[in-house]
């Protein structure tokens, strides 16, 4: 019996086909028949789970797969009352359902895609642990006992309390190392969940990782995409948010959310003690020395946050003044002076963009080609149809348009990718035409899928156009092309012999992965045993294989105990802390939580 | 052509009957045939209008009120485009229905119900206005031009400048006396309408109005009545929430919501310069003078700030320590001290539960009966149809439950509520009992119409209960009726003779009108044109006819030009600074505002 069948709107062909699948699948599974399960799947089908079957977000492509993650899980998880939620959609032979199910310990939440009568992709999400759900909506609390009692606390003592104790009588069971957006909605989330959690971090206020990055900073994704969980943006937020509103949103956010947040706080090592299950961190907060022994440890601590400085010959002997673009707080010093900003990915042409403005005289050095992608486009051609207020219109809240990204398996993203960027060439087919005729070198990916593949396997190797490709194409920003052969006392000089005087130097040389932290934090040694973070195994550029079909240790379990990686946009913060928030309070609950598909270390960061 | 008509949604006999009407009376209002409109309304039939028809905030009681009004107002109103905007309901003949409408300058909102083919309430409300919508949802900015400029200035910049200037280089068009819910509600509104608008308020930061009450302080209205606009609680909010809850989300909002706000800032005096058309207001800022001149003043100075302090014999000579309610910072200092609360509406049990609850001997007086009703019991008879999760899980907006609640006539809203207290006596009768067995003298209004009349009618009179009631039933705080013949240095002599030892007196007595600060800070003349504030002209106890039908020179136009007031507790705050925005906006562009039905003064405060 479904919530649909229960409902007395009649069945459409398409709602019936999946119906009949969701019973086929059901009776397999409750009768523990995991090939009969994997053989409702096509041959190439895919199954994407989050956290719901394997406690792990892993994607099985294939029946086999399939079948071998039913075999190893089915008893423990005892999947249950498969339902279909609202009508199903049928286009060419391809049907679409949202579904929800249950398994022993959670509610869940899944999107089907049929061909015929086989599934071609099934995603698997967890939503809530039965038992452990969150006080909010019908289950909020009162706030308040009516009737009065001598010596009752109220919530501002309740928060003084909690503040004065935290950390010194009463250890938090999740220390989060990091405050921006990641660790920010990953506290909220373990906050509703009631996981005792302290997010803390090097700077003085939330906010300030955006508040201190140069002045014309704004997000380059459209703020449908931005929102954080449970408290989203009002709607007269403009579409890209400048750096300081973020800054203030966040500050607040760790206010009304009631985060406990340590601002002013920098982590000097953890390690993990095995024999207590629990990790020894040494923190620095204010000046003060102190060792938290949190059960659990989370590195939010920022995809972009280790600084990739090159090591050109003749760098120290630079006369004038020199940056990794991480450093870089605006161009108003340099009016006037020649800046040399090596890279052209997104800080490069931000940066450049924000000395012209100030009136440097700007170079650029390209040193591979770079995809540029315009924002209108982006918008219109990729994100519109989930994150726009369109989609808001037509009923896409932001969980569905969350939960349909991640319906489509990594190792198919690059064919629903490469159409849209197709389309951007045909579109911006003039835009291109002038960027090259500035001896812009364009590229689109390996395999011409374009932006948001580079992001997932790379992190790097693009710039979303909010400008500056139009002070490039017309010569504001000049170009070079070439590879720094060294750094002499008065600027650049490039392999081909070419000079570049300069009074500044930006390099915009990207960043490492997050494994530094751990590397850097705890030790070289669990550093490779975890191995590098982020990236798909695509064996494209920069992104070896053998192939993964996830990231790479992010938001689930690691080969270290205990150990978690959180991070991304301000779209995979929201989303994926969900996943995170409930291994963690699963794990203090002490509920089962047999792992599945534990990823193998093939790369050490 | 209806909204409805549209979708393939089938007509039922209600929406029919809806369709019927509205297409009479589009007919009748395009002729210009005001006597036929009103002829469509019953005999007794109430269209109550906030803002869209009479620039005012107006009920008009029969047909030939009705008739009145169209006649003066419709060739500037110019009403068309009537639709029925979802499904009509019918229920023991009293059809109900949502419309929507326009007029030459604004969009609007109605709600509808027939009794058979006649019209019995109409309600007509503004939304907007049309070409100066808020720029929210598709008309969102988009945060950043595309495209680099030297010399744009950031996000942040703007804010600076804006800061900067405002109240020195930059006028606001409307000053806001007063930054507690109402004025910061009221802010937010204008601020999304684009109306330059500075709120001013004494306390050192927003919400510290909250804040500095007593500490056990939490709101007695649960959480869906209480949300500000825009930017609803997060929905794992108390039902309750506690002060510095309060405090802090309101000092957020200010922020997020980028109003101009001054703290510290106190208002010595205002006069209005008719010649120019302006108010020239004198402040204090920080210690520093300063004179303001906005085209409009709002007093949003709270509808309990002028204390009611009682001129009893000898109470300059009491020994201990005395002050009024409002003054009351916490029960803590009085442990072991004999404490007497003079009053027994909210404010007197609150205060007589915390100085109970900190170990204070306490004794209230009570001088007149007072309604008590149990939350709980308030929440489920009265509001929860309205306000509550079952009320959001129906697909009741906290808009949608706005329009409903205005939608009822005052003169009948007696008549609703009366079946409710008569319930909630049947409910809560051991209650009463006890109550009554303890000497408390109950009532439920002069008419048994109970809690809200009360409210609207004279602001006092109750206690909602949330736990003292239980206090005085089992005699933990004593009650004393009489009255108070005077006080000497030792406690409180009743006109019985009878004497109340204490050590600290506090006077719950009460606050004198919204008007009082027309005195204080105009002139006493102007307060008396303008005459009293609040009130519905009931003819009930402190609620002096003749009958208003709305409350008094609250969100609407007053005796004086440009001089408006705002307030209201957080439901009241948030719905009614939209009509007041707007009749604001309108004047600020120029647009005509025929203002019909401008109340009488008939009582001076």
């Amino acid at each position: 019996m479904t919530a649909l069948a229960r409902s007395n709107d009649p069945l459409s062909v398409a709602d019936e086909r999946v119906l009949a699948w969701l019973d086929r699948f059901e009776g397999a599974l409750t009768r523990r028949d995991a090939p009969a399960a994997a053989g409702l799947f096509c041959e190439d089908g895919f199954w994407r789970d989050l956290v719901a079957f394997t406690w792990n977000i892993v994607t099985l492509e294939g029946r086999d797969a399939i079948g071998a993650m039913l075999d190893a899980q089915l008893d423990a998880i005892r999947p249950r009352h498969w339902e279909l939620d609202e009508a199903a959609t049928e286009v060419d032979g391809l049907t679409e359902a949202w579904i929800s199910f249950e398994t022993g310990h959670a509610r869940g939440r899944g999107h089907l895609r049929l061909k015929g009568d086989e599934a071609w992709t099934l995603l698997t999400s967890a939503r809530e642990l039965k038992g452990f759900e969150e006080s909010s909506g019908p289950r909020r609390e009162k706030g308040v006992e009516h009737g009065i009692a001598r010596g009752r606390r109220s919530w501002l003592d309740r928060r003084r309390d909690e503040e004065a104790e935290l950390g010194r009588s009463l250890q938090p069971y999740a220390l989060v190392i990091g405050g921006g957006q990641g660790g920010i909605a990953l506290g909220a989330r373990l906050k509703r969940l009631g996981v005792p959690t302290l997010v803390v971090d090097r700077h003085e206020r939330p906010g300030d990782q955006w508040r201190k990055r140069y002045k014309s900073l704004h997000l380059h994704d459209p703020v449908w995409y931005d929102h954080l969980p449970y408290l989203p943006f009002p709607d007269h937020w403009p579409v890209f948010a400048a750096k300081d509103q973020i800054g203030d949103w966040l500050e607040m956010y760790v206010k009304v959310m009631e985060l406990n947040y340590w601002p002013l706080t920098e982590c000097r090592s953890a390690r993990y003690d095995e024999a207590a299950g629990e990790w020894v961190v040494e923190l620095l907060r204010d000046g003060e020395p102190l060792t938290l022994r949190p059960k659990q440890l989370v590195l939010a601590t920022g995809m972009s946050a280790i600084p990739n400085l090159p090591d050109f010959p003749g760098m120290d002997g630079f006369a004038g003044e020199s940056h990794h673009s991480s450093r870089h707080e605006g161009g108003e010093r340099y009016a006037g002076k020649r800046a040399v900003v090596i890279g052209s990915n997104n800080s490069a042409h931000d940066i450049c963009a924000d000395l012209w403005e100030h009136g440097a005289d700007v170079t650029m050095v390209q040193r591979s080609p770079t995809h540029i992608a315009r924002s209108e486009s982006l918008m219109e051609l990729s994100l519109g149809g989930l994150y726009s207020e369109s989609a808001v219109a037509s009923g896409i809240t932001t969980d569905k348009a969350d939960l349909i990204f991640a319906s489509v398996p990594y190792r198919l993203m690059p064919e629903f990718h490469r159409p849209v960027y197709a389309a951007m060439k045909e579109r911006d087919a003039d835009f291109y035409d002038r960027l090259r005729a500035a001896g812009f070198r364009l590229d689109f990916g390996d395999d011409e899928s374009g932006l948001f593949m580079k992001y997932l396997r790379r992190g790097s190797g693009y710039y979303i156009d909010v400008g500056a490709s139009e002070l490039i194409a017309d010569g504001s920003i000049r170009l070079q092309a070439g590879q720094v052969e060294r750094i002499t006392p008065s600027g650049v000089v490039l392999q081909d012999g070419i000079e570049l005087p300069a009074d500044v130097i930006v390099y915009a040389t990207g960043y490492g992965s997050m494994n530094g932290w751990a590397a850097k934090l705890i030790s070289q040694e669990v550093a490779d045993k975890v191995g590098k973070c982020w990236g798909l195994g695509s064996d494209t550029t920069k992104d070896p294989g053998p192939w993964e079909g996830e990231l790479r240790n992010m938001w689930k379990p690691t080969r270290q105990e205990a150990l978690w990686f959180h991070g991304g946009n301000l779209h995979q913060s929201r989303h994926y802390s969900l996943y995170l928030a409930l291994q963690l309070k699963a794990r203090m609950e002490g509920l089962p939580t047999p792992v599945y598909g534990l990823a193998e270390t093939h790369h050490r960061g």
